[in-house]
C-alpha cells in the first residue's frame, strides 16, 4: 500500500496540485483506492481516495493508530559537515534510527555555515515513508554553538560534549540517561575548540567520549544516536 | 605525522613506484623526515627517510606499538547493495567503527552480484588511515549465501539472520556473545527470501531483530556493527 506524509490530516484531506497529480498520472489512481498516511507526529491513517483529480484529489481519511511521542528523545547537536553529501546522509540515516531531533550548530572551526532546511527536511521526509515510521524527526532551525549552550532549550535536559581531547572522559553510552531526554554537542571536522568545550562545561554539561576510534562527524552523529537507543535497552 | 599503511613492513622499507612519487613530489619529503607507519594487522612503525628517490624511497623503521586482534571479533555477512555508493559508505563506516570483517554474499534477491575487490579494499585502507586504527578490517571473497551458510567457517562461531519477516525473534543486541567471535547475516533490499531463512535455521543459526524500525540494507549492517561493539561493553 502506498505510504503518503501530511503534516496535518483532516476527515476529508485534500492533497496540494503536485500530489494530485502525481496520484493521477504517476500512481493512476482511482476513486475507492486505499492509501496510508502518516502525519510525522505518532498518526497513521487510511485514506479512500474519493475524487481523482489532477488538480485537487480528496481522500476521506480515519485515525487508525496513534504513538505516543518517546519519553526519551535524543536531540543531535551538530556542525554540518564540510561536504554537505555527508550531513545529507546522517540525516537520512539519523531518521532511519528514528533520532527525535537535530540542532544543527555553527562551531569556530565549521568552514560551512549555509543552512539548507527544505532540502534538509525532504531527506528527512523521504526517510520517514521508506523506513515506515510514525514520527518524523525534528530539524531546528540552526544556530550558534554559543547560542545553544547559553539557551533554556540546552538547559531543559542532561546535555553532553563528546570531543576527542586527550582529557579523562566518560563513556557516553554508560552515561545516558534511561527514560529521559537528553542532548548530545559533536563538533566539525577539527573538532571543537577547548573554549568551546570549556564554555559547555561551565554551563553544567558533561565530556563524554564516543570510544577510542577517531570518527568523522557523521558517523559521530550516528553512533551517538544508536547508543542513545540501545541504552535505553539496559 | 603522516600516517602510511603497508601490509607488510620491512626493517628497511622500500616504497613502491607510486607512494615514492607521493612521498618526493607532493608530501616533499627529505631524507631524515619521520612517518607513521600501520600494517592493519595490530602493529605500529615510525618510518626515518632514508632515500628520497622518486622511483624508490626507503624507510628505516622501528615498532612502535603491537595490538594483538580483538578476541570478539563480527563478521558482518551481507549483501552488497544495487547502488554501489550505498555499499561503499558501509564499508567506510564498518572500518570506521572497528569491524573485524566484512563477508559479500549474493542472494536469490541480490540485484547486483558484481564485487569490486580493489576498490572496495582502498575504501578500506582509506577508511583506516582516516580513522587512526591498526586492525583493517578484512574483506573476503564474495560468495554465494548457501555456500555461506555451508561453509566451516560459519561453523566456527556463534551465526545470526536478521531479517524483517514478522516471526518472534530475539534481538541481536541482547544475543551477542560476549568475548567471543561472531557473525551475522543481512538481506538485500527485499531482505532474504524465506527459503534461504529457513536453511540457515536448519544449519543452527539464529533469526534476530535490529529493532522495529525498517533499515536499508546498509543501515542495518552498521547497526549490526555497532550493537556487537556496545554489547562488548556490558
Amino acid at each position: 500500500m502506498r505510504f503518503f506524509y501530511a503534516p496535518e490530516v483532516s476527515p476529508l484531506h485534500q492533497l496540494d496540485a503536485d500530489e494530485s497529480k502525481h496520484m493521477v498520472r504517476v500512481l493512476r489512481a482511482n476513486t475507492g483506492d486505499e492509501f496510508e498516511i502518516v502525519d510525522g507526529r505518532g498518526r497513521r491513517y487510511k485514506g479512500v481516495l474519493k475524487e481523482a483529480n489532477k488538480r485537487c484529489c480528496v481522500l476521506a481519511t480515519t485515525l487508525l493508530e496513534e504513538v505516543p511521542a518517546p519519553s526519551a528523545g535524543l536531540t543531535l547537536v551538530i556542525a554540518p559537515t564540510k561536504s554537505t553529501e555527508r550531513f545529507e546522509w546522517l540525516l537520512e540515516k539519523a531518521m532511519e534510527y528514528g533520532a527525535h531531533r537535530i540542532q544543527p550548530i555553527w562551531t569556530e572551526r565549521s568552514e560551512r555555515k549555509v543552512s539548507k532546511d527544505d532540502r534538509w527536511n525532504r531527506i528527512l521526509i523521504s526517510a520517514l515513508k521508506q523506513s515506515k515510521q510514525l514520527w518524523l524527526t525534528e530539524l531546528a532551525p540552526a544556530m550558534p554553538w554559543t547560542d545553544w549552550v547559553a539557551s533554556e532549550n540546552s538547559q531543559r535536559s542532561k546535555g553532553f560534549v563528546a570531543h576527542c581531547e586527550p582529557t579523562d572522559k566518560l563513556h557516553f553510552f554508560d552515561e545516558v540517561p534511561v527514560g529521559a531526554p537528553c542532548w548530545i554537542g559533536i563538533g566539525p571536522e577539527g573538532d571543537f575548540t577547548s573554549v568551546e568545550i570549556e564554555m559547555a562545561q561551565k554551563a553544567g554539561f558533561t565530556p563524554v567520549s564516543l570510544g577510542d576510534q577517531r570518527l568523522r562527524t557523521e558517523t559521530a552523529g550516528l553512533a551517538a544516536v544508536q547508543m542513545h537507543q540501545l541504552a535505553q535497552r539496559r
